[in-house]
């Protein structure tokens, strides 16, 4: 089974407006509600792929009980540890490109020890995606101990986190990371302006530890590391609507194709397809919004 | 019985930030999430005079649930009407003096049917107090039509609206409006510089139909004109906190009163107490704050 693990989802509260002024009463053209959390933008587009997952993390309050209706009413699996403390909102001001993010609830330490429980039952054949932030109340080194859990029960692990964090957790073995360019640069500290850069720098998060790597260079695509191979997908040209979940989506494009067939340059195909229908889509992509997009992928085996 | 109708009520997300930017991510220090609709400002400071109110409207969704249960919690009856859209959420960026409110969920025509045949029930002795706006879908005359319905169960209702429309609602004889002062100088269409002025107007309220009327003035403090009679009650000084909800306070002060005692003077007292305690709290004021103001304030009988 595969966990996609959220620690701080989210209610996302989209919101249409002209313009905001201080000492006035602003109105919404129009709002939306939606959930957030990298980790459940995995899960849906896994189920737009028609891979089941379980959604786990923290969850709690009416807003909790907002995600979690959501993500049963797209048939995804839920098992969050319901917390006293409510589940965070985000304000995203559409037009005006500003995001006020909540900081997340209060995770008490039984809380947290149940959660641990319940992950401590996943076993061999188990994949564990985590990714996004985490409630300020955790400890830092919870997303090391669940890591440590996924080692011990011989589960694979994916995570995402920031350059500094992800060259450690690299090390401990993920079966995918999928940094952007940018990030590896700053891992590494180096600049990586030619080809030849980026597939040197590629191998290396390979001998880091990891078992694939997708790297990508926004809309002039990607690059997929594997064992001793390396792939150059070119990216579709299109509308770019939205940013956010993009990274999510190619990831779960990846790893609904990889479990089911292990075929990588099919994987790294419809990862492409996933995230350039997400790119180019109000919402999280749809499966037939992907499977328009997977035609005019152009993958090339570079070694 | 009294009955407090929000039409449009919402959830008011309380956020502490210490600014916002476009292109980043913004976090919040902190956030609040309370239950927001001047009626509801109404029936909760009732409740905290020990008096029992029903609070009704339209409700739905997982912020229609927080209201309901946070009215609950304060021990206040609901009767909502159920409605499939969800209740709004009104953004209050503190410190930022930024206001973004909801437009409000679509009602039905059943459901809007639901609610009228709900307010038919009422009778002599009742009192409706119906504040704040109306979800867009709605149409502008339904205020109106409750209206028609409080008189044709010879109930007495209190309305707060825009000074065009409060002066057409005043004709129909509310039990109480409190207008501020530049709105009776947008009635008008006069300016209201001196004591004789406000006061001559005043008794222009109780003329055009109004039993009770209140204009504040600020800082300076209110009139109350009833019948042949005008009192003035000076304002507290003190430290203002917060805006919202005062002149909710200031009508629940004075109902509680009123309905229990008929006492001008006390009933005009506790409103006032009511109004200046909100304005120094952060939150709408306790009884015991409203206790410790209430010495405080000078009322003068003028006519």
């Amino acid at each position: 089974m595969i966990y996609t693990v959220t620690l701080n989802p989210s209610m996302d509260l989209l919101v249409e407006i002209d313009g905001i002024e201080p000492n006035i009463t602003n109105r919404m053209n129009n709002d939306l509600r939606v959930p957030g959390g990298k980790s459940i933008n995995v899960a849906r587009v896994l189920r737009r792929l028609g891979m089941p997952s379980v959604a786990t993390g923290f969850i709690g309050g009416y807003t909790g009980e907002f995600v979690k209706d959501w993500l049963k009413m797209e048939d995804i699996n839920t098992s969050f540890i319901e917390i006293d403390d409510e589940t965070r909102i985000n304000i995203k001001l559409l037009n005006q490109n500003i995001v006020i993010n909540g900081r997340g609830p209060n995770v008490s330490i039984n809380e947290e020890t149940e959660f641990l429980y319940f992950m401590s039952r996943i076993q061999e054949g188990d994949t564990v995606i985590m990714m996004g932030t985490m409630p300020p109340s955790l400890d830092d080194d919870l997303q090391d101990r669940i890591i440590s859990i996924c080692k011990a029960n011989k589960a694979e692990f994916i995570v995402d986190a920031e350059p500094k964090q992800l060259k450690e957790f690299i090390k401990r073995g993920p079966l995918l990371i999928k940094p952007n360019l940018s990030d590896v640069e700053k891992m590494f500290n180096v600049k990586l302006d030619t080809r030849e850069l980026i597939v040197e720098y590629g191998f290396k998060l390979l001998e880091l530890g990891a078992k694939h790597a997708i790297i990508s260079v926004g809309e002039k695509g990607a690059y997929l590391f594997s064992g001793g191979h390396a792939f150059k997908g070119e990216g579709v040209k299109g509308k770019e609507v939205r940013s956010e979940g993009v990274r999510d989506a190619m990831i779960a494009g990846f790893i609904a194709t990889y479990i089911r067939t292990s075929n990588l340059e099919e994987s790294f195909k419809v990862a492409m397809a996933s995230a350039t229908a997400t790119a180019f889509s109000k919402d999280l992509a749809k499966r037939h919004q992907i499977e328009d997009v997977l035609d005019k992928i152009i993958v090339q085996k570079l070694i």
